[in-house]
């Protein structure tokens, strides 16, 4: 029976933040995932699909909103996005698996199973097999919840994986949860020209937002053309005959479309890791939870990524790995867990934001003040012809620290960076007048910093 | 006689950045050039138009290399570049009009010569008029330089102003000189599809930057079909009646093209400031010395911008002007003058750098080290469908402070500002090791610096 310091269940952004950080410091590795979805959700079905989906489409309406570009021949097909997203897959999946090899790490294909608390069984594609860790981390991800009461059976009726199989454009969609893949997937579809219905069973978008930005988020959706329906629960959704899906809401409204996503919620991937052998449990959601080194309640079982919940980014998952692993390396992981993530959300527009929104930094008493710059005024945005975004900036009104940034538009997930490199100083090293002092290259969307510096500082 | 505190002659970058520095801190301000220029060179000849032209022949050209966009019915015609160019530098100037009405700036709409130390007469429209200045900033920027022994007059001779008047796409083009004009429009005409020659006077391209990202612009344009000759000096250019226009060098080659570029060169505008009046003498490219504060000789008659020559940025000169003004507000500018100026190329592929190169820190025998990121296989580059890129991180082997970052290809202009913010900080602020610490979104282009990072410390 093969003995190894660490294995690892899962090869999403969570094992492979593990596995390589371990291996690195020189511990004997393995990792446990099917040889056809190294990556996990993140590259097979959930980050890259759709983030690829969406720069295509954006890509399309950009060029279909521009005169010079609009003379396009041919229409886009949904099927056209997902060779696209297949391509980039194969890719990832490619590269990520070559960082396996080039760190000597094992790689074993199959579903791993407890048997005990240092005993893995894995069955693969040439029987099973049972290996020894010191240490197991589990980053077995999530897929999306399925209640019982709807029949995903139906082709009609997709989840965001089946999502990727559909088989033509739809005409209409209904989408039943406006998270963030909800949301993504709106913007998507009504892009690809779809009638969108966009159900959301509570009373605004992506609450976790500034409400600036959920706004604007959900103006520019309507503007684009999708129907919101917020604080609508679905009694039924049924099939019809005529090739129509209508979801029933408690309100007694009826939506009808030609398909239906669900994207409310995602379950844990703990149901078949046997977790009854280790005397671990899950919660509703098929979630561990874990202290702050991300060890469940058995020391040296820890779990990373998705499988924990919040925030459920592929990045944060990375890095949960890479701490995960020291700690099991050092016994200890001094390095400065990142407090301020950021966000990035590939609607249309795009957004991105770090730090607390206006509502918390009211909430504490906070003085703080807001600087703003409109995308349309930045040279940039003119040269590529969008008109649509913002960034502003929430800073301390005596200190000049720099709160929080939030951010819709063109590359908002890109600039998000240059304002957290700033933020993320110690001392007089973060404070928003470094954006006035700083030159831009210009054009450039960076520039969208200096103009919010300027008209907040201008406030005071 | 009209008396105000300061009279700027120009309103460009350098202008501008004067004029609303000095009127926000309660000066009387005026700033004198024709109406029709507002923005200066960098709105109507250079930048604006430039990287309009070059963003809309990328995407031109990243649409025909995709399967999926490259159905396009048309042809892009150079007129459909320049016309959207038109449009931003209309936006451009009205918004920096707009600027000088808001802050009570007092425009003069003309052309201003000194009549002595404190007086300039402006020769408007209206007739002529003097008025005073306690201060005075030159701010008149440049143009392109046009040596005597070739025919400006044939239409087929253009320098980088008349280029935006071209009547039609150029079949050929030959461009004199391969600084950062000639590189971009070399990039921007191969893209529509022109045969290119590029004729340098010297040895390699942009020799101020890296020699990795040379070779990488050289073999890029050469790559996209550009014919470069190094070490060509002309001796004539004629136009035959063939249409064709042949440029003779001192080795006794012939280059046959179309049309022809002038970009060997810029001279100030100064000639016609009437500088005897106040004994200012401009140097052979009629460009201004200053001094640290950018004063002249005279203490109280300042210049900025592209007039005092390197760097000649759109984004230095708004910087300088505000410096200066700051310098006659309070005698003194305490802000640290930013040493590490960004600069931005906007050839095919995209240029951006900061800080030292290679062989200027082995000059100085600076311990660094270097880590690399290959565009190529970052998730966001291969979702745009990108190959070409690269971004490198020089950092100082023992303290990891980052030294310079020197970046070629898609985005480069925009995620330098991420690295430009770390190694902006004092002492242990600037540290490489920041980049992996850091949760970047995923999957962007800024996540190159990890990338970079990881394979710099794994260096050591």
């Amino acid at each position: 029976m093969k003995e190894y310091d660490v294995v690892v269940l899962g090869s999403g952004p969570g094992g492979e933040g593990t596995a390589m950080t371990a291996s690195k410091s020189g511990k004997s590795v393995a990792v446990i995932d099917k040889l056809t979805e190294i990556g996990g959700g993140c590259v097979h079905w959930g980050t890259i699909p759709s983030k690829t989906l969406r720069h295509m489409i954006w890509r399309y309406q950009s060029n279909k909103q521009d005169p010079i570009f609009s003379m396009m021949g041919n229409e886009i097909e949904f099927q056209d996005l997902v060779d696209r997203a297949q391509n980039v897959i194969t890719k990832q999946s490619n590269m990520r698996s070559s960082f396996y090899d080039r760190n000597d790490v094992t790689f074993y294909d199959g579903h791993g199973t407890f048997v005990d608390e240092h005993k893995i069984e894995i069955d693969g594609p040439h029987g099973k097999e049972t290996i020894i860790g010191k240490s197991i981390v589990i980053a077995v991800g999530t897929r999306p919840y399925r209640p019982d009461d709807i029949d995903f059976s139906d082709p009609r009726i997709c989840d965001s994986n089946s999502i990727l199989s559909l088989p033509e454009t739809p005409s209409s969609i209904t989408i039943y949860g406006a998270g963030v893949i909800g949301c993504e997937y709106a913007s998507i579809f009504r892009a690809l020209g779809c009638k969108v219905n966009l159900v959301n069973t509570r009373d605004k978008l992506l609450s976790f937002l500034d409400d600036e930005i959920v706004d604007a988020l959900s103006y520019h959706l309507r503007d684009n053309g999708v129907l919101i329906r917020h604080n609508e629960v679905y009694t039924k959704v049924e099939s019809n005959e005529k090739g129509c899906v209508v979801l029933h809401s408690k309100s007694g409204k009826q939506l009808k479309s030609e398909y239906f996503l669900w994207a409310n919620g995602r379950t844990g991937n703990t149901d078949t890791l046997n977790l009854a052998a280790v005397n671990l449990q899950a919660n509703k959601r098929q979630q561990l939870m874990v202290n702050e080194n991300y060890q469940t309640e058995i020391d040296h079982i820890y779990a990373v990524g998705d499988v924990i919940g919040f925030p459920g980014l592929a990045s944060a998952s990375y890095d949960q790995g890479r701490f995960a692993a020291t700690h099991i390396v050092e016994g200890c992981c001094d390095r400065r867990l990142v407090d301020n993530i950021p966000s990035g959300i590939y609607t249309i527009p795009e957004i991105s934001s770090i730090g607390p929104t206006e509502a918390e930094l009211t909430e504490k008493k906070v003085p703080y003040e807001v600087g703003h710059a409109m995308f349309r005024s930045l040279a940039r945005a003119q040269i590529v012809n969008v008109r649509v975004g913002m960034l502003k900036i929430l800073f301390h009104r005596e200190t000049f620290e720099i709160l929080g940034i939030h951010c819709f538009g063109y590359q908002a997930a890109e600039i998000i960076h240059i304002g957290q490199a700033i933020m993320s100083q110690k001392g007089e090293g973060n404070d928003i007048r470094y954006f006035v002092n700083t030159t831009f290259n210009y054009p450039t969307m960076a520039e969208a910093y200096r103009v919010a510096a300027y008209n907040g500082l201008n406030r005071l």
